[in-house]
């Protein structure tokens, strides 16, 4: 275990932390005590009928869904709906590689994939919480992948879903990307094979791969209208440091490569033999593809190719030169399109 | 000097090697002795207007232009025009860190601009050769940088100039993802500030550029689509070693930092105090601006906002799942495009 009080409850909480027992993995390891960090919003009804499920992206924790995405009177509202926010594990607030006592801590933290995922929060949502029903899952990025596969594994239980600015089966130019993020922290020679004894030690693997984000998070559009000005800095290496740079220094390299690994390789058609028009084709969810048209790396042709394969489904594309950080919710014209569109999804039959 | 064998007349010529004399830079640098390697196609004719000037883009040579531009019956025919290719300072042909004999040696070579490549290139060419006016420049990438810095430097000599997938003013989005390709480098400890004994010394940080050109180079269709397999390649692995890898690893790493820090800094509005538009219109040439529909870091729109400044100019964009890679001419359909685009623009009065 490495101490980091970034993963703590006065910063991305209050969350709940839900022992669901040991999780075998897909890969072949064991989570012994799996810990899942939830935020819940709201009420769940007499009916049982208004839970709304939301996994998490990489680097990111529940915290940013309660301040950017849900609230009174927007889609995600919890007067009408109880919201159950659940924090993807290797994030570093559910288990993960730095908290984690040995020896399988650190770098000896089984392999987890999406479906691994998926799975624990189905023991919690069932078991747990005594929810047979999901109103809606959402999620973003890898939150979308998470929803492909909730969507595809379960298609039962969810009634909706809402995959944002991520596919359904990774694609390799993400998968040469994702690579390019966990190389520049695995050649920080402060790294150590994964043995560092504070994250702190791995800053410079840290910055470099806060900077390849900056390349690939936001887009062209965003750089040439200088849209970082509105952030409240100064020049763009300003941005670069007190932005970028200052939102992935005070996280866990392994927790971040855990999460890599698992974003991917990303894939509902591991269900079905390799076939993903068969994946695709069994969910039932009404489900609405949202990718963002300024993405880089889940650009929305590509996500137009999956909802082709959807029975139920709608392609909603959402416009913002913030890219695929526009997720971030730094675009004001950002939320109100997720509102208008998750409150369509969430007012329909289903 | 560093010894490299790659930079031979066996891999890359016949060139040959002119003493232009000393060049003093525009960053306070003088190269004493300048050498620029020249690679020639064709005769000039008695009224010496036929001559067209390549100039070559980051990691590439004349030979590529050889190889995949010029030809009998091709827009580049040495049939028809004296065809000077010239070598960028810091390829490894021309003046270089690698080649320069201490003290001004490997990261002690000085800045170099490319306005300073352009003065060069107009002294061998006015100097040396006897030519007063250019029936054409073409260069792709820091090529078109030098395409449009010689079209707004000497309006009166440059008849006609294509720039094909660069800009006339370097984006704040390319500067940062070439300052990604640097860091690539820079931060392999074997590079030990710029001393290392040889090239292979640094193969792991040549290696992480390589894979960080495999992300922005290509397109996500590129990767869709597997384009690669036409290539040989058995995996998606064994081309990002075999081609991306094999391409890079020769190079000297301080030849690719002093293109890189040119190639972040291309602005011909360096000429007017800053006015871009002033300096795009001083351009006489009749100019075609030739971006790459796929190309990740010099999209249209970007080339597009320029050619809109330029009097006598149209907007030709080539199409290529190959990105901004397809200046290596792997696509089969692109190299008809520019033939095209460069006969008709041949063709014109100018």
């Amino acid at each position: 275990m490495i101490a980091n009080s970034y993963y703590a409850q006065d910063v991305h909480g209050p969350y709940d932390l839900h022992d669901i027992g040991d999780l075998a993995l897909e890969e072949g390891g064991t989570i012994r005590g799996c810990r899942l960090a939830v935020a819940t919003f709201g009420k769940l009804n007499a009916a049982r009928d208004n839970a709304i499920l939301i996994p998490t992206w990489y680097s990111g924790t529940s915290k940013i869904w309660e301040q950017v995405y849900i609230g009174r009177s927007r889609a995600l509202d919890p007067e009408k709906y109880f919201i159950v926010c659940v924090n993807q594990i290797g994030n570093g607030l559910s288990s993960a590689p730095h908290n984690t006592p040995a020896p399988f801590d650190g770098p000896r933290f089984p392999r987890v994939r999406i479906g691994d995922d998926v799975r624990a929060q189905h023991r919690l949502v069932t078991e747990r919480l005594g929810i047979q029903e999901l109103a809606l899952v959402v999620g973003g990025s890898i939150g979308a992948q998470q929803t492909y596969e909730w969507a595809v594994r379960y298609p039962d239980m969810v009634k909706r879903a809402a995959p944002i600015a991520g596919t359904a089966k990774n694609t390799d130019h993400d998968f040469l990307f994702t690579a390019t993020l966990s190389e520049a922290l695995r050649s920080d020679p402060a790294w150590k094979g994964g043995w560092y004894a504070s994250a702190a030690e791995v800053h410079q693997g840290l910055r470099r791969q806060a900077r390849l984000w900056a390349v690939m998070g936001w887009s062209t559009e965003f750089y040439k209208q200088e849209i970082w000005r509105g952030y409240g800095f100064s020049s763009l290496e300003d941005f670069l440091t007190g932005f970028m740079e200052a939102y992935f220094l005070p996280m866990d390299p392994n927790d971040l490569l855990c999460m890599a690994w698992k974003w991917q390789r990303g894939d509902v058609s591991r269900m079905t033999g390799g076939d993903l028009a068969a994946a695709l084709g069994r969910i039932k969810a009404k489900t609405f593809v949202m990718p963002i048209d300024e993405d880089m790396f889940f650009p929305p042709r590509d996500c137009e190719a999956e909802q082709k394969l959807i029975p139920n489904s709608e392609f909603r594309v959402i416009n913002s030169v913030c890219g695929h950080l526009a997720l971030f919710g730094t675009d004001p014209g950002y939320a109100p399109q997720i509102d208008r569109h998750l409150g369509e999804l969430l007012a329909s039959e289903a």
